[in-house]
């Protein structure tokens, strides 16, 4: 590759890394609404019946200036991934707080923020309700990305976009297509520590190191898995009273982006 | 009522107000195999077919020493109040953090903790989700008292002990007869603040008044009721970044448990 050719795949790489694909009537209208988020295209199935819905979700869309595309039910479903609950509407929305995982490590190192990065890295969430939660208080909370595998997580779907309060279209995700493992070992090398929450570390949340700072958080029963555990550098746990073995996942989320 | 009526009185209050009616195979079991909940007495319909987990219960009561009463189906749903999800089983459990508003305040004006309290006051948090997942976090966190009224509150229905994980029958609850805005009033007049969380407040929850404070979660989509904003003498907000408007009220009470 040339480097007109590099950049170019690089400048398409990190388009589609905003790019996320919401599909449903209720939460397509809810993202054309929000006037923060830019909409690239809306797809419809050529089968959907003229109704009020429909017709308002592609007159915003026209006024966002996107560009709207009709497809048989079959290819529509291709795009949604998911034909049992796209109700033959489908969107691609330009998500501002999106990033790759290269921008990331580019921003760490360049200390863009001009203070340390705080990261959560979800590891086998697999509660929609959970992520969305999660990401609604990370949102809101101090939190400068979520790492979210495409594998092993709950995605971005409609039970998500509720949970999260539509705030999924503003947080500072970072869909990762390979290994969370490899995420972290890359972010490891950017000078970042890796830190694990389990209910058995021997530190508090309140003994984090200082700099910048990963928090893994693990599955809702196994928690964090062995591939994962490897890559860790500390370990704190949220200290509790009345024998409480453990916290809902999302509120320790949010514990972290509240710290 | 003389002396020895009025003690008694107060005795079997107290006695009762302890006292949890749980209802469910699952939920009983579980009440059971916990070691540090005691169990009053067990119901079990006539009709119930012999099978290994009823079975299991029973023996799990006897050895707890608790009574075991059989009745026919409808008796047993008058113990139940929830025929359709008792499946043929209740227990009357005594919860060792359970209170009456009474012991609350005795315990606040004769500063028997040698610290300034901290409760939690529920008014209208109807998801039965929210409700186990605040008592999880109040449990393990630092809440001396959670205030639940029994109207116009989820109650402590099996998918609250669910998203309790169990944590329900140890923690520090008070359920209310009467109105919200009447106990809060009562802790009022024992030198307690009432704060209510509100995104609309103007000072944040780092700036909570010092003292006894009881913190007023409001329901999910209106937030705090007119009749309990009236016994409000504080309103705190959490500060949020991103435009986001509000927390999941678990997330919240999270927040001020671990504050």
């Amino acid at each position: 590759m040339n480097q007109g050719d590099s950049d170019h795949y690089l400048a398409r790489k990190r388009f589609f890394s905003r790019m996320l694909t919401v599909y449903g009537r209720k939460p397509v209208l809810e993202a054309l609404e929000n006037k923060d988020i830019q909409v690239h295209r809306l797809h419809l199935a050529s089968s959907n019946k003229p109704g009020d819905l429909v017709r308002k979700i592609s007159e915003l869309a026209t006024s966002k200036g996107a560009e709207i595309l009709h497809h048989d039910k079959q290819a529509l479903s291709r795009i949604s991934r998911n034909a049992k609950q796209d109700q033959g509407v489908a969107a691609d929305l330009l998500c501002p707080g999106f990033q790759t995982l290269d921008q990331l490590v580019e921003q760490i190192k360049s200390n863009a923020l001009n203070r340390d990065f705080r990261i959560l890295a979800l590891d086998g969430i697999t509660n929609p309700q959970n992520l969305g939660m999660i990401i609604r208080s990370a949102c809101a909370g101090n939190i400068d990305a979520i790492l979210l595998p495409s594998k092993g997580c709950a995605q971005i779907d409609p039970l998500t976009i509720k949970a999260s309060v539509g705030t999924v279209f503003r947080a500072p995700i970072v869909r990762l297509d390979g290994q969370l493992a490899d995420a972290l070992r890359a972010l490891k090398d950017s000078k970042c520590a890796i830190i694990g929450l389990s209910s058995r570390a021997q530190n508090t949340l309140n003994e984090c190191p200082s700099g910048n700072n990963v928090f893994v958080l693990g599955n809702e029963t196994h928690g964090v898995s062995d591939t994962t555990q490897a890559t860790c550098s500390d370990w704190v746990k949220i200290p509790m009273n009345n024998g409480v073995e453990s916290l809902n996942v999302a509120v320790t989320a949010a514990l972290i982006a509240f710290h």
